[in-house]
């Protein structure tokens, strides 16, 4: 049932360096390789990148199963970037690349002798991506890049909770990575429209994308900047339902589950009432209108709730599909194994994967008419996988000369 | 204290015809206009795009000040999309771009006379981005694309919330309308993926990309999928904390507002402890080692707590910097707007808007080496005020002709 086509990856033929760990920028890569580029991922000769030992582990050894989707369609080569002849290595490999991406520390790279000058130096064409908690200038660029912290003054985390005073509890995490991963998304954004002004011709110098987490993360906020300058208004969390609008929100089932049900129009809510057999509801002044709901919500969701608590979760997605009002039960990754649309469009892919046996993979995003089984072209490969691929076949190194160097603590 | 540089925008010179309304489409173009490209936004003719209106409005009419930001450097025409007088004006306008966004409901564009075939009789080399709820095939396209729904079914939802249990109240929404910017970021991704692959001349057939906000959001997950399929995990959302490695989480003030700290590290732990004045807690059992500070992450929770309650956000802060272990404040807009590090990196512009005097913009993400504040090049636009620039200019309609489909409804 997946969706077949026999297109090729959209960005085959663009070669990247990945001087990257943990999740910005090896996700930036990722999304890229997905989509053909050649990603070369630099990591340390022993057991890599540190991610590679996130998540779950089987047998509490070796790699996590995330690994497989975290590390699938790159190669993997060892380099260690503290020794000089390391450094040499990934000059080379510089020297062989449309664009090399980053996220060490702002100045990390610069101290082990890879900074953009030399960079430049070694390939004067390439464009650097270089994604960082708080950017590369600035007073605060050398704090420490967690995301945890890059969510909170991107100004995501205020936004993540309850109203305030309705609970004694924090606002939450959103339970991912997802600072790490919108700053990733970007740098491949800035990444392509580099490589756009390169492809056009056009005269620029060198091109820098300078990706910084919080900003990333600042982004997405909607009106909250413009609002508040201009009024004055500081956006508040809000929970489970919204605030300019009702019947919205979240409602119990007789199963214990949580069901969304959005019925903020004048129409949706009136198909709402009837398959709840509440017709009455109509015709009563407290809900006449979006405002008045508004102004009545809690009421509003009591009269919603009194009828999900008596219906099981399955109960209430029949009825709601039956009267065309938007609803759905709030996913689990069990929920989106099940589900008949993510199989149809080949969002989960059964990868047989060499060390693993098979894995479970998301689809490639965005669809763009290839094959989604062809699209993962390999999984997460093994540390240094593919020093032999790269360092004799790409920069002509012999094989002793690549003997010499792992001997010597280099690759 | 702007970053201030003469380097051009990456993305001059490409032309991008817009046919979108709320969020995710006009998100995408945003993104792709803030990089310089000229975007021409097509709104139904009279109030134009409903999005205008959503948010705070000064004096209760007109535009919002979120319009400013979310219309920025985009030219808008109008064009009655239901009338066949305004398709032909479209499908004119589809001749002279390199690339069309859409997001109205799937199969829309096809009953106006608009689909895939008519956009590629008139310009064969179109890149075509859809972006929907649900994605443009299978059994589910053509549900409603509400975000509420979609950011549950892409597993976001039940991930944002307190750990099983520990809560009467359901998981939160993050407050914005995360699933549509991100869907937004992918469309910008695939659409200068597919422009990648025209200007390396490679020999493709007509390249549509096809995002879907469920698809968008689930391809953030991390591990989630594998460790289900493998494992038979499933991921539960984990409140304020992380499940995995202490102390991380959000401590209260003594003037009653949330702390942050992320001192999951031995070195960074003891750090805390010294700032503290707790180092006796470096020599407790329970708090040796991560492990064991996972294990008993409440009552080391429950210690931080106490002395964070003691303090003033300030003085946490002062005393954290100090320690130098990661830390901060949950900011609100109100704080953003006060950092040192967004107005060091240019990213508060106060730019002056023709209807309402002077508006407070976010900067251009991600950061190229060009000018912050000449980045924005002009604030949300009336509907159709570029009309005579797009129609005689561009088209090179006579201004009667204008006139005449003005008349007609058609544009």
């Amino acid at each position: 049932m997946n969706e077949k086509s026999s297109k090729a990856s959209p960005l085959s033929g663009l070669r990247i360096l990945e001087l990257g760990h943990f999740i910005a920028a090896p996700f930036c890569t990722r999304v890229l390789a997905d989509l053909g580029a050649e990603v070369i991922k630099v990591e340390p000769p022993g057991r890599g990148d540190p991610v590679r030992r996130w998540g779950k582990v089987p047998d509490g050894q070796g790699d996590s199963v995330w690994w497989s989707v975290h590390g699938r369609n790159k190669k993997s080569v060892t380099i260690n970037l503290k020794d000089p002849e390391g450094i040499k290595v990934a000059r080379q490999l510089v020297a062989h690349v449309d664009a090399v991406v980053e996220n060490f520390k702002p100045g990390q790279l610069d101290k082990w002798g890879l900074g953009l000058p030399e960079i430049e130096k070694a390939n004067p064409e390439a464009v650097v991506v270089q994604i960082s908690g708080f950017g590369q200038s600035g007073p605060q660029r050398d704090r420490a890049a967690f995301g945890l912290i890059g969510e909170a003054i991107g100004g995501l985390r205020h936004l993540t909770g309850y109203p305030p005073g309705a609970t004694d509890s924090p606002p939450v995490r959103t339970g991912i990575s997802i600072g790490d991963s919108i700053a990733g998304l970007y740098g491949a954004l800035g990444l392509l429209a580099a490589i756009y002004e390169k492809q056009a011709g056009k005269k620029s110098s060198k091109r820098h994308v300078d990706v910084a987490l919080t900003e990333s993360v600042f982004s997405l906020l909607e009106g909250c900047l413009p609002e508040y300058g201009f009024f004055g208004d500081i956006r508040q969390p809000q929970g489970s339902s919204l605030a300019t609008t009702a019947p919205s929100n979240a409602y119990p089932s007789k199963d214990g589950k949580w069901f969304l049900i959005g019925a903020n129009s004048d129409s949706l809510f009136a198909r709402l009432c009837k398959a709840m057999g509440r017709a009455e509801l109509l015709s009563d002044a407290r809900f006449a209108d979006n405002p008045a709901r508004v102004s009545n919500a809690a009421a509003l969701d009591g009269e919603i709730a009194a009828w999900t608590r008596t219906k099981l979760i399955a109960e209430l997605e029949a009825a709601m599909d039956e009267a065309d009002v938007p609803a759905s039960r709030i996913y689990t990754i069990a929920d989106i194994a099940a589900d008949s649309q993510f199989h149809h469009r080949g969002m989960l892919q059964r990868m047989p994967d060499p060390r693993l046996g098979e894995v479970l993979h998301p689809g490639v995003v965005p669809a763009m008419g290839f094959d989604q089984a062809k699209a993962i072209r390999w999984t997460g490969p093994e540390v240094g996988e593919h020093n032999k691929k790269v360092f004799v076949d790409l920069l002509g190194m012999s094989e002793a000369e690549v003997g010499r160097l792992a001997k010597a603590g280099a690759v």
